[in-house]
């Protein structure tokens, strides 16, 4: 029996890339990237290529949202706002928050999962264990669903999946490492495109996944010693 | 007292228009366009910069989404598929439908709402007179506001209005002509972008308001008899 068609969201971190690596075990896939003006835009448009050719993916598309940084309002697409070291334990969203971002993403794969056929759209999204996004809750996820199946035709039909948003991110490098995913291939930094600043939230997050599930990430960092660095 | 800052999503057609009259009256103004690769995408710009002119809002937002013209499935975005004549007692949905269309546009609003701090969206669907397109129903944006509740920041309050979706068209023409809303600068026909072809849905629907409203459609179409002109 044929697999079903599944689009999964891949933006070159190590979640979309063990959502990948899930969702390949089940689905023929097709995968979406998309830049939005981010710094490191181009890093993770390599991460995507690169993990892609890992899963020897053919079917990608590659989009690019320019009015996301028109719009800003986050240190990530807005240069004038410094992207701020970690402070994991604040109860506010970071600026590192791009407004309503993931509706964006998620419109897309849903207009390309209704005419390509797919059945499922992956989304690494984490809930509990991550920076705090609106958009990262499972509620967001369902009442998108919803949305989803009222505003596509009737005989579309096209679930969400958000297969890591319970996990702590330990547990998700344990389950990348099971399933053999490439996370030397992953890109989290939002400072850097060449050696990972390991102060940001996202190096926070993914250091101390890699740390609690006592993995050693292959990626190197500004702060690892090395011959010759020590800063 | 400071009027709320609305944003209304302006295709450049007699809804949208209208809907930018009725919202003029009660909010402060920020005006969105977006093009998404369809035939008549620069026909369109330039009735937005028109109407927005006429109605001087300088805070205007064009975005261009190239994906939806690369993801195809509508007759508007894929030249390969034909703009059909209208069909409009058909229970299909026209091929004209392109996939999810709306979501990217409201995503859009919503991103930029949430930096500009507005409190409102208007978007001119119309839901019964229409070419019964999924995402024009006032149930998907019931839903979609959900998301937006859920997917922004707690502090961020954006609504959804949606001041047409049960009116008739041609009862849009007459809140038109009440409100001094500038249908000659308005562009709907999906064919061309000089002379409006009259046979197209998009075209059908317009006329067929404007004749049972008893308003002359001021702009001209390729049916119209004229000099040296009988086609």
């Amino acid at each position: 029996m044929p697999q079903d068609l599944a689009i999964v969201l891949l933006s070159g971190g190590m979640d979309s890339c063990v959502t990948a690596a899930l969702a390949a075990r089940q689905h023929e896939l097709a995968l979406l990237h998309v830049s939005y003006g981010q710094r490191t835009a181009e890093r993770e448009r390599r991460a995507f290529e690169q993990i892609a050719d890992f899963y020897q993916i053919t079917r990608r598309l590659v989009c690019s949202l320019d009015h996301l940084k028109a719009i800003g309002g986050s240190s990530l697409t807005d240069d004038t706002i410094p992207v701020a070291d970690a402070a994991l334990e604040s109860p506010e969203i970071p600026a590192s928050y791009v407004p309503f971002r993931n509706a964006h993403l998620l419109s897309i794969a849903v207009s390309w999962g209704e005419v390509i056929g797919a059945r499922k759209i992956f989304i690494g999204a984490v809930e509990q264990d991550s920076s705090g996004y609106p958009d990262c809750r499972q509620a967001f996820y369902d009442a998108f669903q919803r949305a989803v199946e009222l505003g596509t035709k009737p005989q579309t039909r096209l679930e969400i999946v958000t297969p890591l948003i319970r996990l702590r991110k330990s547990e998700i490098v344990r389950r990348g490492v099971e399933l053999g995913a490439p996370f030397h291939l992953t890109w989290s930094c939002y400072r850097n495109s060449d050696v990972a600043c390991g102060r940001c939230d996202s190096c926070v997050l993914r250091m101390r996944a890699f740390a609690q599930a006592g993995v050693k990430d292959p990626i190197p960092y500004v702060s690892d010693p090395g011959p010759g660095d020590g800063t």
